[in-house]
C-alpha cells in the first residue's frame, strides 16, 4: 500500500481554517492539523479545532502552548486593548485592525515547517484570505511567497530542493460567502466552527465583533442560516 | 532626552549570542532581549541566558515557553535521540547535524519580530555563524534575507516601509576564534555562558559534544583558558 500524501493544516477552529482542511482532504493529503494555546482570548476555538480534526480524521492533532500572550500588542493577545465592536474599520483597506496579532502566521507557519519537516509532509495549508478582509499584512501574496521561501532555505528538505515546502493557501483569492459556499459543497460542518474574536465563557459568538459580522454577512449573502448560532 | 534606538537580541546563553549581545551593546542599542525553554536538553542555558541580560543591562528579558519538544526530530529536544559525541561529522559542510532542531531560528526569528514591532525596535540581534559549522541550513546568510523579507512583509511597519526590520547577523562570517576574541575586547564575561548540547544536571559541559569541542578548539587557537571551565 502506498502511503498517502502528507500535509500539515493549520486549523484555528475558525470558518476559514474548516474549510481549507476540506479542501487538503478532498485532495487526498493526510492531514496532520496543528493548533494553538497562544494566548488568544477566543481560546474555546482550540476546542473546536479538536472537534474538526476528529471530523476530517487526522492522523494527528497537535496542539501547542505558546506564549504570544506574553508579548502581547494585540486586541487578541492582551486583555487590556478592547476588541472593536462598532464595525467601523471593516471592509477599510488602509487600516490594520488592532486584533491584528504582531507576526503571528509567521510564528504558525514557523511550526508547521518544523512539524512538516519531522512528519514528512510537503504540504502546508493556511486559510488566510486576502480579499474580504485586506487589513492584515500577514494574509498578502507576497508575504506568503516569502515566506516559503523562507522556509525552504531554513530547513533541512530545502536545502536538497529548494522547491520541496509548498505554502498552500486555498482561500486566498476568494471572497467569505465563496469560502462558505465551498465547504458546505465538501462537507463541512459550520456548525463546528467559531469565528469570534469575543465569545462569551461558554463559546457564545458576541456578534459584534468585525469577526462576527463578515461571517453574518456572507452567510446572510448564501442564504444558509449560519449552523453555529443558536436558535 | 532622545529615545535610544532599541533592538531585540536572541540570548540563548551560549558563546555566540553572548558576544552579539555584547556588540548590539557596544552599538548603542537598549537591549531587548530574548530566551526561550523550547523543550532543549540544554536548557540549563536559560539560567545562562538570564545573568547575561542582567550582565548588559538589558531593558528587558522576556523568556518564552514554548512547545518545541512535542514536535522533536533533534537530539537537542528529543530525548530518545543521542547527542553525537564522537566529532566525527565536525566540519562536514554536506553533513546537516542531527542536533539541527527543525526550522528552530524561523521560529525564533518570528517571535523576534513579534516583540520588536511590539516594543518598536527595528533591529533584530541573532548570533548565527556560518563558517565554522556550516551544517544547518537556518545559519545561511541566504536564509537570514528570506527571513528579513518575509519579517517585512509580515508586519505592520513593514507594510510601511519594507525595509523597516533588520536582521543583524554581525558574527556570521566570524570562525568561533574571532568571535571569542571580539567578545573579550567588549568585555564579555565567557564564564557566563554554556555552548554544551549535553550538559550535567548542575551544568558542567560534556566536553565531548560538537559544540564543546568547537569551542575548546577555539579557545585554544586564541590562547586563553576558557572561563566557563571549572579547574
Amino acid at each position: 500500500m502506498s502511503e498517502s500524501k502528507k500535509a500539515v493544516v493549520l486549523l484555528s477552529g475558525g470558518l476559514d481554517s474548516a474549510t481549507v482542511a476540506a479542501i487538503a482532504r478532498d485532495e487526498g493529503f493526510t492531514l496532520f492539523c496543528l493548533s494553538f494555546h497562544y494566548g488568544q482570548r477566543q481560546d474555546i476555538e482550540v476546542e473546536k479545532a479538536q472537534q474538526l480534526a476528529a471530523f476530517f480524521s487526522a492522523r494527528e492533532h497537535l496542539v501547542l502552548n505558546i506564549d504570544m500572550g506574553l508579548i502581547g500588542g494585540s486586541a487578541l493577545t492582551d486583555k487590556n486593548i478592547a476588541v472593536p465592536k462598532t464595525g467601523a474599520d471593516l471592509g477599510a483597506e488602509e487600516i490594520i485592525p488592532i486584533t491584528y496579532v504582531p507576526a503571528r502566521n509567521t510564528i504558525f507557519l514557523a511550526y508547521a515547517a518544523s512539524w512538516a519537516e519531522v512528519v514528512g509532509a510537503r504540504d502546508i495549508f493556511i486559510g488566510v484570505n486576502a480579499l474580504d478582509y485586506s487589513g492584515y499584512p500577514d494574509c498578502r501574496p507576497e508575504y506568503l511567497a516569502a515566506m516559503q521561501k523562507s522556509i525552504n532555505l531554513g530547513t533541512r528538505q530545502g536545502v536538497e530542493n529548494s522547491d520541496y515546502f509548498r505554502l498552500q493557501a486555498p482561500l486566498l483569492e476568494l471572497k467569505k460567502s465563496e469560502i462558505i459556499e465551498q465547504g458546505i459543497a465538501l462537507g463541512v460542518d459550520y456548525g463546528m466552527t467559531i469565528s469570534c474574536y469575543d465569545p462569551s465563557p461558554e463559546g457564545r459568538p458576541c456578534g459584534l465583533c468585525d469577526s462576527c459580522r463578515l461571517r453574518e454577512n456572507a452567510f446572510h449573502e448564501v442564504k444558509i442560516k449560519d449552523p453555529a448560532m443558536k436558535n
